[in-house]
């Protein structure tokens, strides 16, 4: 293990939440660097572009639940991160394509200009199909688990989770919802889908690598599920009341565009109410589980708690 | 097996070409049919889009290949299929994106307009990211093969053939071939990349599934890495040469836009004669196998034939 890895250890035994996530973010960066080496040929600016959207930014959230979910069963770390790689390569890749001019026309993101501003439109198209290629060559590849049918497993449940019952299907409700109006179960749906289906991946991910039992799958199952849901409205909270430069992105584009959102179906303040009651489930959902299990519930907390 | 798996037998035993292709492409439809079933809400868009695409359209030949190479070893049909399935939602993706305004900005293909035509851009863009998941959904599912280790080197070989270091860096050159002037080996690598990558991973999967010997595989491989490359000199020659109704889309745009092409860098009688070349030391790498790889060799001659 590197050393950085033993900081994750650490940090993660300590079941604190902003040195974990940091302790991630640290370990997520190293490894974008060793993985995307730039070639000695114009292919250059294919893994510079890559580059420029993976490397130092975001949260690393979903890494971090691969880990905590890994976590609780004394899953190797640095498999784990592999896992929490190929997890950031899809949501990154997801970015990159959704901020695209066809897409939210997004020019800022993570406080730096998105890719096809700093690069093009047909290098961005590129990136974000490289992108999803290379989480599932970090996927299958044999570092990640010596057991052929746990990658086998891994490499199905994230294609699920981003293809048309999964990210891209909710990508596809959310452009719907720009012509249509999206009561609350639909505007449920397209959120589980469009970012709910890499949540739960990231979770499920632990339970695969973890060789977890059917009563634990289901847990973290529900765990993740209503996570999802709330770092939604949460999300959409912070859309219409967050510090843009805080968020280094623009805000309030779904209100503007007239969009149906949690916020705009239910109102600022049943929306709220609705996040912590959705922590609050997620963490009753873990209460099979002890000490080990207080990552998970700390992240449940932060997923709520970022907007305020 | 499906009454038409048994035509693709009949057909693949045979040893001819044109009624294997037939054979194939309406296996492939089938399945692509059952697989793409359009859900009861917006995402019905995004699945017709994927539809539009991938069924009704091409030649089918990486398909033809893998059952070909699969055929070789005796690996289950059905099986062979799936995998042919995939790298048709590989092959299908990188041309919806390949069509983008941003990109090469094709109205037509294969006779039908583009998807980005008959439907937007930005159901264009998620059309092809959810091919690229639904092959790995396919390839990563027990029904592609009972061995969990087969799957994830199919997986692993796939995400390989289609990153930075396979197709889409073979596109990102193909992109500053637009702005830069190429020498033939850089004019080499890019189509090895671009086109050679998953044509060699056609080759491949039948190696995998069939678990050839290291012998074999490096036959296999010596082929398929000729193949691919009379291949593309024989779609440049398509380019120059061929007749716009039956090629079903615009030709003449690399010239038009001064990109270098074994072409234009050769000239139109030395490409003709080292894609012959080409053709026959593919063949040579089969003198191993015995009437068994006959398809494979008659592959290898419609690659350079389909234009005169």
């Amino acid at each position: 293990m590197s050393s950085d890895d033993d900081v994750v250890t650490k940090n993660l035994s300590s079941h604190s939440l902003k040195p974990a996530l940091d302790a991630v973010a640290t370990s997520i960066n190293s490894r974008f660097e060793k993985l995307l080496t730039i070639p000695a040929d114009p292919r250059a600016r294919l893994v510079e572009a890559m580059r420029h959207a993976a490397m130092d930014g975001g949260k690393r959230m979903r890494p971090l639940l691969t880990l905590a979910a890994c976590d609780l069963f004394g899953v190797d770390k640095e498999q784990a991160l592999r896992v929490g790689i190929a997890i950031e390569c899809v949501h990154v890749y997801s970015l990159i394509h959704d901020d695209l001019p066809c897409m939210d026309n997004d020019d800022q993101r993570r406080g730096k200009p998105t890719v096809h501003i700093a690069y093009d439109e047909a290098t961005a198209v590129l990136a974000g199909d490289a992108l999803q290629a290379l989480a599932y060559e970090v996927l299958a590849d044999e570092a990640t688990h010596q057991d052929a049918a746990i990658r086998a497993d891994l490499c199905l449940a994230l294609a699920r989770a981003s293809g048309p019952d999964g990210m891209a299907g909710g990508q596809m409700l959310d452009l719907a919802a720009e012509h249509e109006t999206f009561d609350l179960p639909l505007t449920a749906r397209l959120q589980q889908l469009k970012t709910g289906a890499l949540i739960s991946f990231a979770v499920e991910a632990g339970a695969i690598m973890g060789r977890a039992s059917d009563v634990e799958s289901t847990r973290l199952r529900g765990y993740a599920h209503d996570l999802g849901l709330a770092f939604q409205i949460a999300d959409d909270l912070l859309d219409i009341e967050g510090d843009e430069t805080l968020a280094g992105k623009a805000l309030g584009k779904d209100q503007d565009a007239g969009k149906s959102t949690f916020v705009s179906l239910m109102g600022v303040e049943r929306a709220r109410a609705q996040a912590d009651l959705l922590i609050n489930q997620a963490i009753d959902h873990l209460n099979g589980f002890g000490a080990e299990a207080d990552l998970l519930r700390a992240i449940a907390r932060f997923a709520i708690e970022r907007d305020r």
